[in-house]
C-alpha cells in the first residue's frame, strides 16, 4: 500500500515536472525562436539535474512535439470555452478577434505564436511542420464553422481564412513597429466587418474602409 | 597604366565577389532563417577561399547588415518603378499587390522575405532590428502616398498598414497551407477592395466581403 503511494507520488512529481519542461520550452521557443533556443537554455530555466531532464526529453525535436501536443489540447479547451460562453455565433467569432487584445503585451515584442512557429518550421523544413499547422487549421475549422452558422455557408471558408490572415498580419506589423493602437484600430475593424456580416447593424457604408478615428 | 587596369580589375572583382556573397547570404536567410545559416553555409554557396570570404565580411553579422542594405536599395528602386510605370495611385498600388502573385511560388514555401526576416530579429532581439523594419516603413510611406493621393489623405496611413498586414497574413498562412489559391483568391479581393477605394466602379455593395467565387 505505501509503495503504492510511492509510485503514484512519483508519478505525478514525473507528471509535473514534464509539464514544467514543456512550459518553459513553450515559453523560450515563442520569445527567442525554436533555432535559437538549446536543451540547455530549457533546462536551466526548469533547473533539474540533467539526468532527470533527460529521463523526460531526449532531444529538442522531442520538446517540441510535446510542445505543439500541449498547444493543440490548450487551442481545442480554448475553442470550446468560446463555444460555450458566445451566445451567438459573432460573439464567438469576436472572442477570436480579441485574442490580439488579449495578448497585445507579448504580440507587440514577438508577433502570434502560431504564425511564428509555423514560419520558423517552414524554413528549416522541419518534420513537425505539419502538426504545427494543425494549430492553424483548428482555428480553421472553427471560425468556419461559426461563419456557416451566420449564413455564410458558400464562402465560410473563405472569410475564415481572410480573418486567420488578417490577425497574422496585424500580429506581423504590430511586432514590426512595436505598435499596441494598430491592433486595437485594426480589432476595431474587424469587429465592424464582422458586425456587418453578421447584420448586427444595416450595411450604411464599407465601414472596413472608413476611417477608425 | 597596366597596374591601373589591374587595380581596376581586383576593384571590380571584389565589389562582384562581394555581391555575390551577399545574394547567396539573403537566399539562404530567406530560405532557410537567419539563425539557422551559418558562415560555412554562405561560403560553400559562393564557393570562394575561406581567405577570400573573410577579406570581404568579418562575421555573420556584417553579411546581414550588407542583406538589409542591398533589400533597402532595391526595394527603393522597385517602387521608383511602379511609381514611374503606374499611372494612377491605384495602379501603383495594384504593383504592390501583385507582387504576391509574382512571388507566390517563394511565398508558399518561405512566407514574406521582409516580415519573416522582421520576425526572426524581434525574437533574437538582433541589433539588426531597427535597419529590417525599414523595409516595412518603406513600403509603408509609399503606399501611404498613394492612398492619400486618392483623396484619402485622412487616413491613408492606416489603409497602407491595412494592405501590409494583410499581405503579410496571406503571406503566412499561404506557407502554411501551401495554398496558391488561396493566394490569389485574397488577391482579387484586394483589387476589389482598392477600386471601390479608388472609385473605379461604383460601390454597390461590400464587395470585400463578397464571396469571391
Amino acid at each position: 500500500m505505501g509503495s503504492g503511494v510511492s509510485r503514484t507520488g512519483d508519478f505525478m512529481k514525473d507528471k509535473m515536472t514534464r509539464a514544467h519542461i514543456i512550459e518553459a520550452a513553450d515559453q523560450l521557443f515563442y520569445r527567442h525562436g525554436y533555432e535559437h533556443t538549446s536543451f540547455s537554455d530549457i533546462a536551466d530555466v526548469v533547473k533539474i539535474s540533467r539526468g532527470n531532464f533527460y529521463y523526460h526529453f531526449r532531444t529538442k525535436d522531442d520538446i517540441l512535439d510535446a510542445v505543439i501536443e500541449t498547444r493543440l489540447a490548450n487551442t481545442r479547451t480554448m475553442l470550446e470555452r468560446w463555444e460555450i460562453e458566445g451566445e451567438k455565433p459573432a460573439d464567438r467569432i469576436r472572442s477570436f478577434i480579441h485574442i490580439l487584445i488579449a495578448n497585445r503585451a507579448d504580440v507587440k515584442r514577438y508577433g502570434c505564436p502560431v504564425g511564428t512557429l509555423c514560419s520558423e518550421l517552414a524554413k528549416l523544413n522541419h518534420p513537425s511542420q505539419p502538426e504545427a499547422n494543425k494549430l492553424f487549421t483548428l482555428f480553421r475549422i472553427w471560425l468556419r464553422r461559426q461563419f456557416a452558422r451566420l449564413g455564410r455557408e458558400a464562402d465560410a471558408d473563405a472569410l475564415a481564412m481572410h480573418l486567420l490572415a488578417l490577425s497574422q498580419g496585424i500580429a506581423t506589423l504590430a511586432s514590426a513597429f512595436h505598435d499596441e493602437r494598430f491592433i486595437k484600430q485594426e480589432v476595431k475593424q474587424m469587429c465592424d466587418w464582422l458586425a456587418e456580416i453578421a447584420q448586427e447593424k444595416r450595411p450604411r457604408e464599407l465601414v472596413h474602409l472608413s476611417n477608425p478615428d
